[in-house]
């Protein structure tokens, strides 16, 4: 099949080099020539995903209107703040477009199927998503994401081409709910990895995620999202592998701002972009405007945007009064 | 309060530290003498709670019938395989019992609250149960449990008795449930160990571990526990801490199952015991009474008592058909 990514990043790079390694007719391109150029160069993603060779016949293009010419499948892999502009050489395409990014857009709160809807009015939209650490999907580590959408044709298309020996794909039809999941959980890491970076160990994350899990669910079905869908891969699954894994950025990115490093100093210095430090931004007001009570996106949006102590919010988080479960 | 802690192991010790540390008139007890006799000379109890200073107003006593005598409230904080034996003593004991051990005991399918509506019928039972991993506890991390009983009020105090800036406790009215959650996850916890010790990566980790969710509910809500209890502290919340932290016994027990060690090695080599293996037995049986399908139990158990190999476990794990999530 000819396949286009859209976006090399670590995650667009391992699954061209995955579609790539079986066969399909893939060309890369991305926003930046020189990443190109430097894989063309290296062989490899050295910035991205090093260490991970790539097949030799992945076609590099930087002219995304020839690289999406022909395409029987796209799939788009930039970053959120980019997907709009990305996606407008899509205008036309009529194919299935599989949308990997993870965010929500802040001036219209739409998800990326949300934004395709209106780039790529004819495309037949898929959502992947779930725990998928991109060097571990490179490095053949057993991985299950979930495809979504409201074709069912097209999700079953997407879930045979992209399910493997060790990565399976599992089907939905709650599109919205498994984007929501996969966006939501790069803010609730994000106070995942404060927590980290102030030293409040196992107990105090662990406390946080659960009450993440059920911050998630009330958002995304206050959006139209089915609630069974948080508990899924793409959602509690992905939320536990951001929040508790070594290599996730968001998780990282908080990490680094318990530890006292400034927004603006992580932002600088960050390699790979934190989807969580814009989603937090869009999450607030996407709660704001549907008025759900969003404790921990609210505080997360505070220490981001507002400059509040993360001592303080952490505190203000674990502490908040008790009240029974049930 | 006179308050007697039957079990100096290290939640026991942590949770005796923390009542005393608090002024109660704590007494703590343990099947072996020496264990008490080593605190008493060290100050700490360096076997399982080593670098922690424990009050100078704890009492140590090696008799169990004069421990609990004239005590007002008993937490049993003893391993699951020797709870009924050491809970002989509460035969007419009318206070507030608090079980935080987390077992199944394998003869009769009971949770702990349930040997004790046989080995101490009068006494009012409360479950406290979570994230809460004992040398964070000691350590002042802050932490979040339930405490879940039948009766609301003897709940009530004790919540009011353990609370405290870093521990909070919610309640539950689910006593089986929460209790359901805490001994389940210790045996989804040895399978996530597995793959860690197989080198298998977050993103296995993470699909296990949200297959495990599934599984606790499913088999809880058989027993006859509420579902939404399972996505609180006491089921997702400890579940994940249980799987991910490096600090948890039952985990590190299926990593050096995974790294090759053979299960004779691990328990003799244990200092502590993990709960996880006895549960593996107890869930397994319990699991096939109830007629309730439970793949990770099975195979967890299958590892751990018909010596099946861990490697081909995994795999066979990961790679059970895909089904759609819907």
């Amino acid at each position: 099949m000819r396949i286009t990514v859209l976006g090399a990043g670590a995650w667009g790079t391992a699954l061209a080099r995955m579609l790539a390694c079986r066969g399909h007719d893939v060309t890369l391109w991305d926003y930046f020539p020189a990443t190109l150029e430097a894989i063309a160069r290296t062989g490899q993603n050295e910035r991205y995903l090093p260490g991970i060779e790539l097949p030799t016949g992945l076609r590099l293009e930087p002219d995304a209107g020839r690289a999406v010419d022909g395409a029987e499948l796209v799939v788009v892999a930039s970053v959120s703040r980019a997907f709009r502009t990305v996606t407008q050489c899509l205008e036309r395409f009529t194919g299935v477009v599989v949308t990997v990014t993870k965010g929500i857009e802040y001036e219209t709160g739409l998800t990326m199927s949300g934004v395709l809807r209106e780039t790529a009015p004819r495309a037949r939209v898929v959502a992947l998503s779930g725990p998928s650490l991109a060097l571990e999907v490179a490095r053949g580590v057993p991985t299950a994401v979930v495809a979504a959408g409201k074709d069912a044709e097209a999700t079953r298309q997407v879930q045979m081409l992209f399910h493997g020996p060790t990565f399976r794909v599992y089907s939905s039809s709650d599109l919205l709910g498994v984007e929501l999941g996969g966006a939501l959980k790069n803010v609730f890491a994000i106070g995942a990895g404060v927590c980290d970076g102030l030293g409040f160990g196992d107990n105090s994350k662990a406390a946080l995620v659960t009450r993440a899990i059920a911050e998630m669910r009330r958002l995304g079905v206050a959006c139209g999202a089915r609630a069974e869908t948080f508990s899924g891969l793409s959602g509690i699954g992905d939320l536990m592998v951001t929040c508790f894994s070594k290599l996730s950025r968001n998780r990282q990115f908080g990490e680094r701002l318990g530890r006292g490093e400034s927004v603006d100093q992580i932002l600088a210095t960050m390699t790979a972009v934190a989807e969580g430090y814009p989603t937090a931004r869009s999450a607030h007001a996407l709660a704001r405007r549907l008025e759900v009570e969003t404790p921990i996106i609210d505080q997360v949006y505070a220490m981001l945007y507002e400059g509040k102590d993360v001592r303080q919010t952490v505190q203000d988080l674990l502490s908040r009064e008790s009240k029974p479960e049930d």
